[in-house]
Parts: C-alpha cells; sequence; structure tokens
C-alpha cells in the first residue's frame, strides 16, 4: 500500500530521540534543572547580530518579488560570487561562483553530492565514528556505505585498516572534520597522507576516488588549530558545507557545495549535482537566507562558548577518572566508556539523569558521546555527578 | 565516473529555459520592453504586507535560538495548529496539527508523497496538459508516470481516456486544480465523478488508490468559482499545498502536505511521508518562514491582479479569433495554436517577439501556454502583435 522501507525509515526511533524523550519525561518529574542532556547537537549559541541586521535590510532595500522569488537552481549569481570571495580570502583557493551550488544545508550538500556520483555497485567510505544518516542517505542512492574502524588513540584515520577497505569499487571517501562524534580535527599530515594513498588508489583503479568532505563544524576548532581545505591538497574534493553550527541556523537550511575546478571534469560533475538536485526537489536554496549569509560570509556566532564548554567538561571528566582525546573541535566529546558495553554504561548514567548516546551508534563501541551545546552551568553541576557515576565503577 | 542519469537531468535544458534565454538575447538586441515573454510562470505580485511584518515581528519577538533552530520534521507543532485552523475554517475541514507534514514547497511535497507511496511496477495517473516535472519526480521513485490525454474542449477530465488507463497498478492520481497550463478549474461535478470511479475501483482492485491534489494555485480562482476541497469528496486524499503563488514566495520553499484521518491507514501514510522527506534529505522546511506563514495564513498577494491580467489576454486573444477555454484560475491560457503543429506556431510568434510555450511539452499538442503573470502593460502592446500573427493564418 505503501513504501514499507519510507515507513520505516520515517518511524524507527533512533537512540538520540529515544534518549531525548526519556529526558522530557524526567524533566517533568525532576524539573528541568536536574536533567544533564548531553545527546542534542543543536547549536545553542545565538545567530550573531549581523543575521538580524541582514534580513532587516534586505527586507528594506529590495522589492519582495526579488526577495522572495526563485533564484536559478545553483544559487542566486551574486550570492555566490560573494561566498567564494570570502572562501578566497579566508583560504587561499581561487573559487568562483561557478564553483558553488548552494543547498539547503549540509544534509541536503552530501546527499545531492552521494546521488551525483553513486552508481551501480558503488562503495562510499567513512571513518567510525561516523553520522548515521551517512548509512541512510548512501544507500538510498543505491551504493554501499563502508565504515573504517575508528582510530581511537586520537580519531586520526587508522590507514591500515582504511588501505584494506578500498577496491576499485570505491567512489568517494567521506571525511568529516572537525567531527561530530570524536571532537578531532585532521591533522595536516593526516590529510597528506590520505590523499596520497587516495591518488595512489586513482592510478591503481584507474578511476577517480572522490573526496567528499562534509564540514559544518569548520569554524569550531580549538586553540588557533589548522583546519586543513581540503581543495587544496586533492583535485577530486567536493565540499560540503553549512551555515547550521557557524551562524547558528540549522533550521533556516542553508549551506552549498563546493566543486573545485581542478575536479577531474568540472561540467559533468556540476551537472550530476544539478540533477540530483532537481530529483531530491530541492528546488533553490531558501531565497531570503542566501541572501543573508552573503552578508555574514565573514561572521560568526560566539564560537568561543563552546570550546569554554569543551574544555570544562574535558577537565571534568579527566579529574573524574574518564580517558578522553582532548578536543580540537566541534561540540562533542567522545570517552571511553567505563564498561564494555557502552549500552550499558549509558544506562547507568541515567540513573544520574547524566543522558549520554552509546558510541556503538556511531559505529565506535565502547565509548559514548557527549554533545556540550548546553548551559555552562549545566556542564559545572554534572560534573560531581560524573564523578559519582566513575565511583560506581571504582574508578 | 557520475551517475549519467543525473548528469542528463542537470544539464537537459528545458523548452522553457530554452525560449527564456531567446528571450534575454532578443531583450539585449531591441529592447526589454520589446519582448512579450508569456513563457516563465513566476508570480510577479508583491507578497503582501503581512510577510515583511511577520519577518520583523517573530525576529524581534523570539530568541534566534529558537527562531532558527531545528524544527521537528514534520514542522513546529503549533505552526501547523495554526495552519490547520486556517484550513478548518475556509474550507469546513476538521484538520489538527498532527495532518500536516510541512515542507519545502510543493514540489517537495509532492516528491516526498510520491516517494512514501511508490512500490515496484506501481503507476501514477495524471491528466494532460501536465507539469512536465511530474515525470522526473514519479519515475525518481522507480514508478510509472501515465498521462490521460486532455479533453480540450474545457479541460475537464476525459472520463471515457481515464478509465481506460486505471489498471490493478494505479497507485496515485495526481490532480492539479486550478490547473498550471490549462486555467481551468475542476467542478464538483468533475470531483464527483472523478472519486465516484476512483472508489469504485478501489473496490474492484482490492486497495487503496490514493488521490493527490497538488494545488498551489488554489486561492487564484475567479469570478468566486469554488474549488472542491478534496478531502471532503475522498477518503484517500493527499493535499500538496504551496505559498509560492498565494502569498508570492516561491523563493523561500514553504508549502506542506496534509494527511486526512479519513484515510486508510493514516499512521502508516504520515510515517512513510515523514521517511520520504527524511531520505530526499528535507531535514525541516525552512523555520523562520513556517512561522511567517502561519501568522499570514488567512492572507493572500493582490490575486485579483492575475483575473485582470487574465481576461485582458483572454478578450484579447478571442477577438484576434483564437480559440481558446475561458480563463478560470491559476495563471495561465492554454489557446489552440493557429496550425497543427504547436512548435511551428511558437517558432513563427517569435518574429513578433511573442514567447509562447508548445503544448506538446506538457502532453497537449497543437495548444501552447501564455502565462500571463506579467506586467498589464505587456500584456496590451501585445495584443495588436498577437493579431498580426493571426493574420498570417488568414484569421
Amino acid at each position: 500500500m505503501i513504501a514499507e522501507k519510507m515507513y520505516e525509515l520515517g518511524t524507527k526511533k533512533s537512540t538520540i530521540r529515544t534518549i531525548f524523550e526519556f529526558g522530557r519525561k524526567r524533566a517533568a518529574e525532576v524539573g528541568e534543572e536536574n536533567i544533564y542532556d548531553f545527546s542534542l547537537g543543536n547549536p545553542n549559541v545565538p545567530s550573531p547580530e549581523c543575521v538580524k541586521q541582514a534580513v532587516f535590510d534586505i527586507l528594506n532595500e529590495m522589492e519582495p518579488c526579488a526577495v522572495h522569488g526563485y533564484t536559478v537552481a545553483p544559487g542566486d549569481p551574486a550570492v555566490r560570487e560573494s561566498l567564494a570571495a570570502s572562501l578566497n580570502t579566508r583560504f587561499g583557493t581561487k573559487f568562483s561562483g561557478k564553483n558553488l551550488f548552494m543547498t539547503a544545508g549540509a544534509a541536503a550538500a552530501i546527499t545531492i553530492t552521494f546521488k551525483a556520483l553513486s552508481e551501480a555497485e558503488d562503495e562510499f567510505i567513512t571513518f567510525a565514528p561516523f553520522f548515521p544518516e551517512y548509512r541512510c542517505f548512501v544507500e538510498s542512492t543505491g551504493a554501499k556505505l563502508i565504515v573504517v574502524p575508528a582510530r581511537t588513540v586520537d580519531f586520526q584515520i587508522d590507514f591500515a585498516a582504511f588501505a584494506d577497505l578500498l577496491t576499485p569499487h570505491t567512489k568517494a571517501v567521506i571525511v568529516n572534520s572537525p567531527n561530530n562524534r570524536s571532537g578531532s580535527v585532521y591533522s595536516e599530515a593526516t590529510i597528506r597522507k590520505l590523499t596520497a594513498l587516495l591518488e595512489e588508489k586513482e592510478r591503481e583503479y584507474g578511476h577517480p576516488i572522490f573526496l567528499i568532505s562534509d564540514e559544518p563544524y569548520r569554524e569550531i576548532a580549538y586553540d588557533g588549530i589548522d583546519v586543513p581545505y581540503l581543495t587544496k591538497y586533492y583535485n577530486n574534493t567536493i565540499v560540503c558545507y553549512s551555515y547550521s553550527k557557524s551562524l547558528s541556523l540549522p533550521g533556516e537550511r542553508i549551506g552549498y557545495i563546493v566543486v573545485p575546478d581542478e575536479i577531474i571534469d568540472f561540467g559533468r560533475v556540476y551537472g550530476a549535482i544539478a540533477g540530483a538536485g532537481r530529483v531530491l526537489t530541492h528546488v533553490n536554496a531558501p531565497s531570503l537566507f542566501q541572501r543573508v549569509i552573503a552578508r555574514c560570509a565573514d561572521e560568526t556566532s560566539d564560537l568561543a562558548f563552546y570550546e569554554k564548554n569543551g574544555k570544562l567538561l574535558y577537565n571534568g571528566l579527566i579529574a573524574a577518572g574518564f580517558t578522553c582525546v582532548k578536543p580540537q573541535g566541534a561540540f562533542y566529546l567522545f570517552p571511553k566508556a567505563l564498561e564494555e558495553d557502552d549500552y550499558a554504561f549509558c544506562e547507568r548514567a541515567k540513573k544520574y539523569d547524566l543522558l549520554l548516546v552509546p558510541g556503538t551508534d556511531f559505529g565506535c563501541p565502547g565509548y559514548f558521546r557527549a554533545a556540550y551545546c548546553i548551559k555552562t552551568e549545566t556542564i559545572e553541576r554534572s560534573l560531581p555527578l560524573f564523578k559519582k557515576l566513575a565511583a560506581e565503577y571504582n574508578i
């Protein structure tokens, strides 16, 4: 009667959703302030004032039909030129507007890219811990998602494991740095080793392997750490970006795809992206917010807030006896669970109303994710509870 | 290397696009004012003042994280309640928020619906003249689009032809009234005959046949004509709506799907819609504009402008000797071409810089489409040219 697969995808409750609902129920029982919900990765820093000002200015300056009308499918040409100029200034790239394709956020950007590239028997590789939606998005194009196990010592790449998984079917490799899950940033050394291996395999297989950089957390990187811009390291790179985190606009669905001139066949890749956008009915990225981000391209929300939170939680967990890689960006810690079974560990944490997500959900058992895009004060008050939890394990 | 089908869909130039580009070239040669571009269906009436006011009020009243944050996938619950209440007042329906699923416009709404319903060997039926993107959207789900030839005398339904095309594979029937192409509105008699036939076939085949009402032009109907609200006539109806025309917001991508309680299995249909939205990466409909339309749900742009234009063009064409069904809504006329070959006719019209779209593109050869969402003055100045064109055919 209906598409069973769609029903399943639309109704199966994710672990995060289940935890969130548990949190709501507990909040009603014991009060909002006694719930320590580290489960959701929603930006909690307000958009900068320039966003509001840009909206007001645009509506005051432009005719409604111009603001709210269709743009061409790849996005308003002037907007794309502005964003390309901003990228060039910040990252030393040489893009022009034609290299950008505006999208409804990074989810649309990556799915459009997957669909544009995917052919029969293709494999897309990514690295644990990973965004579980990758599986849904890759599989919906008919391709397979292959997951490289995590290198838990620092959440860089386990190259031996990765090399074993590359095959002539490998269409693309998906990286996400700064990483949603581990909070790590791929170093330049990692990127150089990765791109050298991909170039070697491209020669060996006689076909391109695309490097898809899913990078909505690009601007959230700590201690001045460098987040390499991947088109400068590897020709067949496609960048998928979103303003959800940098300008705290996740609900507005605005981002872009970059297809650099250096890619193997620019016209064919860009054309396929346009076709995939059409089939996925992303007619154009929301028109007002295309103009808003063009005016705010060099601005961000107060991202230092996340750095402060990350260090507070990291130091607290280390003091409580946890093992955890130091956060380098995004707004997540990915500590080792205090028992092998991360589900059992997260269940036990619930006793203290500490809501954590088991790493198994992200392809990395024995760990858990703590999203710290929450009130600083909540983190402060959670630390004694993490200590109590650790004490249960005699740590 | 890439998905060939996506490349093809992303780069094949449509007839309308080709005509539009010809118009731009001619405008550079002879001046904008001497081009009579009836090819594009873009609303040209500004959004009502309430849209701007709503944006300002929302940004002044609400916290940025609340305005721009993710909403739940089906859309903000309060927004859906407001829209349901507005529908109930205007159309005597009994919806609540849970019957609505907010989408990025009608294109997303129909594609999500197609994908939610589509199973192996399914057929979706629609009526010429039709929106050519239906083919792309339906085929992308793996189903087939079946087109019922036009009933050109009044652009109601040719029931004999329709009945012949219904089969046990028929999953759904897509109607679009007021019609983008013909400008006709299905009468209540047509709707009653259609739904009686569908009910009969449901019994005969032993499975539901969904009626998908793609109705972005609902509010553009002339002379007070009634546009029946289809959930009141047929249980297995799904309504796909957009604010692109009523509030002139096509670039903002905002609309919704209605799944009525009366549908055969509400939970399964709504769940599959959620899954299809997820796979097509419509994470949530743009969050600011969800709130904007909730505040403007009972308002419209100055839609009387289209009625005035439609009558002016219709009377002019009739006076020039054309045959044309009187416009009832939307912003299109669909007259008979003055020779059998509508492509040749539209080519000849170009001599006068009259840019028209051949009906063959919409499954209705021998006719042409004239979109009159343009300046009234342009229509006035075009009428003598239509006369000259008709004179070439000795009319």
